[in-house]
């Protein structure tokens, strides 16, 4: 395989008060590299929706910078109420662009707070965009120092030898780092260890055949692609040594919602005796969401699943089923993999524990 | 749904000295109807090959077939030996096309056994012919006939109201007649039962998308289609009912060979105390198979993950897993469904019965 080299997944070019944001859009991949400049909050949303950019550490990320142009879309900071309004209306709008993911609620509210508080001093518009601005900026650097954490602990689980495999893309394009599951093959690989990736294409969308696929190969780490319905086949033929898998939200118990596909990756392991890994941050993890059930699962576009590429697969108007993710219950897990280390068989007072600071 | 209606999944036209064979092309559907004119030994191998006809039943059929083309092939009988060398060598050919549905295998010998009688006999060539396909339409009347049992059998098991979740393609199109599993559904559909059809989509060829959806439509029973990592979830929340699949081979113990992506759904199945029926005639029992362990699985071309619709979907040479099949082992199965009846937990024991004739 060539080796590839990919611009930032995500990236704030310029000052707060005049800058964009830059995307990567994940749309185009494989075949195609291009960045796009991000400038207002309806792009940004758009964006969200189409997935260019994706990834629950991503999204959180780019959540936050989305308040910097909420920030300047919302008028002159000293007439008050109107500004106040439009600020919140903009942030909501980044914040509830996809509903399950908790990072990208949660980075952009953090970013809000930040601009809200500046507002609240009585700064003026560009000082609060700054605001905006610092609070994004240190959530970037904060999610790249926990995937490399994650990747450190995690990558004591790999073997040499070994066949892990993944689901979805976990790597540098879903994160602001090296990535959440993805950085336990990256930093097991820099560790010397030479093992095999199986990385589950992940319909509809695709995106282990167009990222994991992209991203094993730009990191010279062995890879094999196959269709999400073969995992299970291996699994069965005691070809596979572990599963690790990102999140896109942790409820308190335990429970977390990923990628469609995922679930059945977690009955497939216990079922054959594989370790099952989930990697995540902290920052996935919401105390305020009980358990799996109440996670919301987003439903997509119909024809995301009825056609590829512009050509229709199914028949036309023919119904579909499109969740975007599924629920894998704790007890199925393994161990959570998250910044501050290996939680063998989470629960909730596991986990409760775990989020000391908040 | 638009009800749609599809011209013979395959048909013998004219005699056995001048007629052909005629195929609907499944590798263009849904969006274009195309019967193909199969003359020769080698056009029928490519037309298996690249599963313009597939489904174990209507392999088998389509096998037989061959052998009168493959007789046709093969010269003057009194030149004898050369004779049946050749004739040999066409059926042998066709009934390794695919290695796993052991139908195409028995349904070729059997006319091959056909054709070898006459020629022991000392018929000439059209003769010899002439028996093969004799033979070939007993398997194909033989087979609508056990369709309709099938699906008799298997109709007391859908309850109005239910869900039902399917696997790949087993209606019309992959046999001779009504289908294997799908049978169930038709049947349980003209006994004027309500219910609904999950229909996974089935990487990497999509059957169940490009073929069920559309059988589903033509059948006028009401559906969904699916990627094939959503039926986890479904099951998971307790929305379905009970999964129909057919085979591409039965061992003698039970465990049997389908379409990739089966093995998951039964461990599903399982896990959330869901049954799980394989529907399959006792023609794709092979008693010479000992095992699931023993069964060969077809590994297909890279290029069906790697590409879709002639559009690169990861990159270019990357690895790829790509076996057609799965073992699903017999303790998965609730209840194995043949002509003959519903058989529970089926193992190794009450197989052997249900073969008394072989």
């Amino acid at each position: 395989m060539r080796r590839v080299r990919l611009p930032p997944t995500l990236r704030w070019r310029g000052d707060a008060r005049s800058g964009h944001l830059e995307l990567l859009d994940q749309t185009l991949l494989p075949g195609r590299i291009r960045v796009i400049r991000i400038r207002t909050v309806d792009a940004l949303v758009d964006a969200i929706r189409r997935l260019a950019i994706r990834g629950a550490p991503a999204l959180g990320v780019a959540g936050a910078y989305g308040v910097v142009l909420a920030v300047r879309e919302s008028g002159d900071a000293r007439s008050s109420s109107r500004f106040l309004e439009r600020m919140a209306v903009g942030a909501g709008e980044v914040a509830l662009a996809r509903p399950t993911a908790v990072n990208l609620r949660d980075g952009t509210l953090g970013a809000y707070r930040a601009a809200f508080l500046a507002y609240g001093r009585g700064a003026r518009t560009p000082a609060i965009a700054a605001a905006a601005l610092r609070e994004a900026k240190r959530l970037h650097a904060e999610d790249a120092g926990f995937c490399r954490a994650m990747g450190r602990h995690g990558a004591r689980l790999v073997r040499s030898g070994g066949t892990y495999v993944t689901h979805c893309n976990t790597g540098a394009l879903a994160t602001a780092g090296i990535g959440t599951a993805f950085a336990v093959f990256v930093t097991a690989k820099k560790a010397g260890k030479r093992f095999l990736v199986l990385a589950d294409e992940t319909r509809p969308l695709l995106q282990g055949a167009r990222l994991t696929a992209l991203e094993l190969a730009a990191n010279g780490i062995p890879g094999r692609l196959l269709p999400d319905g073969a995992a299970g086949g291996l699994l069965a033929r005691g070809l596979v040594d572990g599963a690790f898998v990102g999140a896109d939200r942790i409820a308190a118990n335990g429970d977390f919602a990923n990628k469609v596909g995922t679930y059945p990756l977690a009955v497939l392991c216990r079922e054959n005796g594989v370790p099952f890994y989930c990697v995540a941050p902290t920052t996935t993890v919401d105390p305020g969401t009980r358990d799996g059930a109440a996670i919301p699962i987003e439903q997509r576009d119909p024809d995301e699943v009825r056609a590829f590429g512009g050509r229709a697969v199914a028949p036309r108007g023919f119904p579909v089923e499109n969740p975007a993710f599924d629920v894998t219950p704790a007890r199925l897990v393994t161990a959570l993999i998250t910044e501050r280390g290996v939680l063998r068989a989470p629960d909730r007072r596991k986990i409760a524990r775990l989020l000391p600071s908040r």
